[in-house]
């Protein structure tokens, strides 16, 4: 489940999580840069809609792509374990630049997914130079432990958050969407209260961390993305609340980041470079 | 959080995940056994008693590892995520060749350890040699997705499982403990049915896995090991049911392992050997 390791020579791909409902027609800087990123006119792009129940969930996102100039682009057909096992699946993973998942329910995606040799390739060609882009559930999943589902609010209680296992690409951050239109800070709190080893990434619709290999992050869309960082964190009480209580939690950290800003998630430190903007204001 | 990994020429420490309640007196075949793997008459041991709120818990431990005949036992003084950073402790743990971690609560141990820098060296250090052992809410810890609370009853439901981020030793189980004696086959099988990448673990009160550094495990104790595998799985319903409601599973494996089986949790396989117990009853 976890991040597979990266062969010698080789480079990780990026990691995309994007907030939902982001922009497909007028201006589309999300889908644009995720293209540009999969190799531009070279880019071969395969579409997983398994989250969706909606028929053409796959179709519209393969005319984005097409749109925007890419390649070849593929909605392929996964809805069951089995389905997860065959060869043409595998082998539109291994000739791909990009995959995008599209958006849904993060359950049905790993209910399916999960621990199958999909999976396993994905986390394994990420690791190699794939780059995984997703939306919504899409982002949902990505992360080794993945928010599941949970309850509105801006205050943690316990309960609030249900976490499952996710696809694996990465155990530096949890990620949760819709972030603001659905007012999920107190979600977000509470997941990282169970124990504090990872960043939350809460993403506004319309607003995608582009996620390098290097695991620093830039923010890319019309929304922000609000870092909970539960690194110093002295105190949690979520063991000894019942369920339905608030939480405790003392010396979180917080950033709110938009369009251009970066962090790093390996030293935990947004990458300020304010010192130009002050001298040219100057 | 995930398995650190280990150096060339080291070899693994083994995790032992005891299902609570083990025999410390009149005959403690898990403890004997946990002491005789950490060195015997040179085992140095350290007691983390952090997920108790009982006084005496650690001391409790120095005196029957004392008895078994260990060279130094220590309990450690672990009630803050500031103590997880004293040099004091990372020392302490440095020179053991054993770590045994209490019962109590789970999340404790989560919200004071997580991310720090002792949950950390654990890691690295079990990668690299140090046996660990942990009972009850010690043994809940181990894995990167550790079962945090939930519903009794045999049959699985929605929200019946609380999932939170562990100690991150192994990712090839999910650990419940007090299983026979708290009825919890079913919160079992709905915490493996988010995402059926890993093997469940069911383990009764006296009743120890000795997982050793192939993967293997052989079971010790007075009672079972309830073995769930998903790997085949055809179908789980979570997506789809409500908080509350069951949860459907289609083709789960299920193995009852008494002490002295043994079961490689790499290639989810009981070893049998029975054909020379067949040939000595012939």
């Amino acid at each position: 489940m976890s991040p597979a390791q990266t062969k010698k020579g080789a480079s990780r791909g990026f990691i995309i999580p994007i907030g939902g409902a982001e922009e497909k027609d007028e201006n589309p800087v999300i889908l644009e840069k995720f293209i540009e990123i999969c190799g531009g006119n070279d880019a071969r792009i395969v579409v997983i809609p398994t989250a969706s129940r909606l028929r053409h969930t796959g179709s519209h996102y393969e005319e984005v792509f097409d749109e925007l100039g890419a390649a070849d682009v593929r909605s392929i057909t996964v809805s069951s374990r089995e389905d997860c096992e065959k060869d043409r699946v595998l082998k539109k993973i291994e000739n791909a630049t990009g995959v995008f998942i599209t958006g849904g329910n993060q359950l049905r995606l790993s209910t399916i997914m999960g621990g199958t040799s999909l999976a396993k390739l994905l986390r394994k060609r990420n690791a190699n130079g794939l780059h995984i882009g997703g939306t919504s559930a899409g982002a949902a999943i990505m992360p080794e432990h993945m928010i599941a589902g949970g309850e509105t609010g801006p205050t943690p209680f316990k309960g609030q958050a249900i976490l499952a296992p996710g696809l694996g690409l990465t155990n530096a951050v949890m990620i949760d969407q819709h972030f603001r239109e659905r007012g999920r800070l107190g979600r977000l709190l509470s997941a990282l209260a169970f124990n504090p080893f990872a960043t939350g990434l809460g993403i506004d619709e319309d607003t995608a961390a582009f996620i390098g290999p290097d695991g620093v992050f830039e923010v890319v869309g019309s929304g922000a993305i609000t870092v909970v960082d539960p690194a110093n964190l002295k105190y949690s009480s979520i063991g000894e609340a019942r369920r339905g209580e608030p939480v405790s939690l003392i010396n979180v950290r917080l950033h709110i980041l938009t369009s251009g800003s970066r962090f790093d998630t390996k030293t935990r430190e947004p990458i300020i470079e304010f010192e130009n903007a002050i001298f040219e204001n100057a």
